[in-house]
C-alpha cells in the first residue's frame, strides 16, 4: 500500500542507495566548508612550495572533477595545468623530472593501484603530491605528501554521485585558498544544493518520461560546465546504458554535430557566465540538425531548449556543483524506467584495479 | 557500364575525396620523411631552449595527434605534458606564465582563430611556441615561432584522413629527433602503410557488412593506441553518423563496459607492445557483457575476436600510423553503405571557427 512502505521495503527498491546518496549532497558540501581548515593548511603548503606546473591524475568520475579543477587552476590560480595519462607512467615506466610540479590525485577510494602508483613515482620524481579522496588511509593517501579528505561519508552506491560534488566543492576551495580566497562564494552553496535537488523533482521527472526510450544522447557544455557535461554522460551511460557522448561545445560544431539527428536527445549544460555566454550557438546548431534538447543550468532561459531544468544562479565557478544534481536524478530515474538498478549495474564494481 | 566508368563520373561518386585522400597517404609519408631536416632544425631549436613542460593545442581530429604526441613526450622525452583547454585563453582569458613550456599547436587548417589565439597568447606568456599545419602561411603559423609543414598536400574531403596520419608522423620524428634520434625506425612507415591499405581491402569490407546495421560502437586502446580509438570514434560518427565513443582500455573497465551488450560493436586497437598487453582482459570484459568485437592492429591474434584486421608490425610508437589506415576505410565504407556521403555530411564544415 502507498504510504505504508517500511523502511526495510524502501531499503530493497532498485536505486535506494543512488537516491540517498544524491540527497546527502548539501549535508556533505556543509561538512567540507565546516572542516575548510584543513584545506587551507594544504593550500599554504603548496604556496610555499610554489610550483610551476600543475598536473591531475583521476579516472572515471574523478576524471571529471579533475577537469573542472582544471579550469580553476587556469583560470583562478592561472598556472599551465595538465591530465596525466596514467599508463605512461605504469605501462611505459616514464619518469620525467617532476621537481616545480603539483600533483593532484583524485580518487573517491583512494585504492586505484595505477593512480596510487602515478602518486607514488610523481613523489619520487620531485613532485609536490597531494591525495584528494574520501578515504584518509587510502593506498593513495599513503603514497602522497598531503591530503584533503572530501567528506562525503560513505558511499556505497556503485554510480559515485555525492562523491563527485565533494570532490568539486573541496577542489575549489582548496584553489581558492591557494589564490588567497575566503571561500565566501561557497557559503551558499549547501543550501543551494538543497534548494536544486527540491525545485527540480518535477522538470527531472518530465525529463525522465521524454527520454524514456531515447537511443542516444549527447551532452554538451563550456568552460566549466564542460566537467558537468562529461560527468553527465558517463553516469547515463554507467546507469542507464544510454549511448551518452560528451563534447564540449567547441568541439561539437568541429565535426561531431553531424552525428545528431532527430532521434539523439542533447543535453546542454548552460550556465550564467562566460562558459554558457557559447551556449546559444551551440543550441543553435544543435537544432538546425533536429536534435530534443534539454537544457540545463542558471541560464537555461538564453536558449532554444525542448525542455529545461533551471538551478540557482551563483559564482561561475561553483555552478559545476549544482548543475550535475539534477542529472544524477535523471541518470537514476531513467534507470529504474527502463527496468535498470543503477545500484546493481551489469559489468560494474566500485574499485576497479586497473594497472 | 561496370569497367568503362569515365574520369569524370568517378569524381561525382560519393565518397571519392575521401577514399582518394586515404590512398594518398603513403606519398605524404614518404614526403615527410623526404623533408625530415626541417624538423631536425626546429628539434635543435627546442632542444636549445630547454623547455621544462609540453602543451599541446589542438581541436577534433587533430586532437588525437595531441593524444599520441603526449604520450611520444611522455615516454620518449619523459617531460611532463598536458592537452591545453582553448577556453581558458579564450573565455576566461587566463594569461598564465608559461616561461619553461613548451607549446605545440596541432591543426590540419591553421585557420581555426581560438587556436590562434591560444598560441599567440602562448608566446606572449613566454612559451616557446610551434605550429605543426598542413599550411605554412596560415594564421596559427603567424602567431607561433616555429613552423612544422606536414607535407600531407591538399586536402578536400571534409574528414581529415591523410593529415591525421601526417601529423602523427611529423609528431613522431619531431619528438624523436628531440631525444637524438635519426628516424630510421620510421623508414619503412610509406611501405607498411601502402602494405596495409592493400592487405587490409578484404577485412574491411567484411567488416563493413558485418556493421551494416549496428547501432552503437565503442572504440577502446590503451597506451600508444588510444588515439586510434579515440580517432575511429570520431570519424565513424562523423561520416556513418553512428553514434561511437571510446574509452580508454581502463577507464572503460572503470564502469562504462556496463553499457556495452549484444547490441554494441566494440573496436577494440591491438597492437604489439606495451599498451596492447593489457587489451587482451579489456576485450575478455567486453565479451563476458555480450558485445561483438573488431580487433584492429598488429596483435589481434592475442584477443578473441569475432573479426580481425590486422596490420603489420614496427615500432610500437609507430603502429597508430598504420592501425588508423582501415578503420578511415571502414567509416568510408559504412557510410555510404548506410547511403551516406562521407565528402559532404550534414552539418560539417571544413574549418570550423569557435571561439
Amino acid at each position: 500500500m502507498i504510504g505504508t512502505q517500511t523502511a526495510h521495503e524502501a531499503e530493497n527498491l532498485p536505486g535506494h542507495l543512488m537516491r540517498s546518496e544524491i540527497d546527502e549532497t548539501p549535508d556533505a558540501l556543509a561538512r567540507i566548508l565546516a572542516n575548510r581548515d584543513a584545506i587551507v593548511e594544504v593550500a599554504e603548503q603548496i604556496k610555499s612550495a610554489d610550483p610551476r606546473f600543475v598536473l591531475l591524475a583521476a579516472r572515471g568520475t574523478s576524471d571529471h572533477a579533475a577537469l573542472y579543477a582544471k579550469y580553476l587552476i587556469e583560470v583562478l590560480w592561472q598556472k599551465p595545468c595538465g591530465l596525466v595519462s596514467p599508463s605512461t607512467t605504469t605501462l611505459y615506466e616514464a619518469r620525467p623530472d617532476m621537481s616545480d610540479v603539483l600533483l593532484l590525485s583524485v580518487s573517491q577510494s583512494g585504492g586505484s593501484p595505477d593512480l596510487s602508483e602515478v602518486t607514488k613515482v610523481a613523489a619520487e620524481q620531485g613532485a609536490l603530491t597531494v591525495a584528494v579522496t574520501n578515504t584518509p588511509d587510502s593506498p593513495m593517501n599513503r603514497a602522497a605528501k598531503l591530503g584533503i579528505d572530501i567528506h562525503a561519508g560513505p558511499e556505497l552506491a556503485v554510480a559515485a554521485t555525492k562523491s563527485y560534488t565533494a570532490q568539486l566543492l573541496s577542489l575549489y576551495l582548496l584553489i581558492d585558498a591557494i589564490r588567497g580566497g575566503d571561500g565566501s562564494d561557497a557559503v551558499r552553496i549547501p543550501e543551494l544544493a538543497r534548494f536544486t535537488l527540491d525545485s527540480t523533482a518535477t522538470e527531472v521527472a518530465e525529463a525522465v518520461q521524454r527520454y524514456r526510450f531515447v537511443g542516444r544522447m549527447v551532452t554538451t557544455g563550456r568552460g566549466y560546465s564542460w566537467a558537468t557535461a562529461a560527468e553527465g554522460a558517463l553516469k547515463l551511460a554507467e546507469t542507464s546504458y544510454l549511448t551518452a557522448r560528451t563534447y564540449s561545445g567547441a568541439d561539437l560544431l568541429h565535426g561531431p554535430v553531424a552525428a545528431v539527428d532527430d532521434q539523439t536527445a542533447v543535453l546542454a549544460v548552460c550556465s550564467a557566465g562566460r562558459g554558457g555566454q557559447a551556449m546559444p550557438e551551440v543550441v543553435n546548431r544543435v537544432r538546425d540538425r533536429g536534435g530534443d534538447v534539454l537544457a540545463v543550468g542558471s541560464a537555461t532561459s538564453d536558449v532554444s531548449a525542448h525542455l529545461r531544468i533551471g538551478t540557482p544562479e551563483c559564482a561561475e565557478e561553483l555552478s559545476p556543483i549544482l548543475e550535475i544534481l539534477p542529472v544524477q536524478r535523471l541518470a537514476l530515474g531513467l534507470s529504474l524506467v527502463r527496468g535498470g538498478d543503477p545500484d546493481n549495474p551489469r559489468g560494474l564494481s566500485k574499485v576497479t584495479k586497473t594497472r
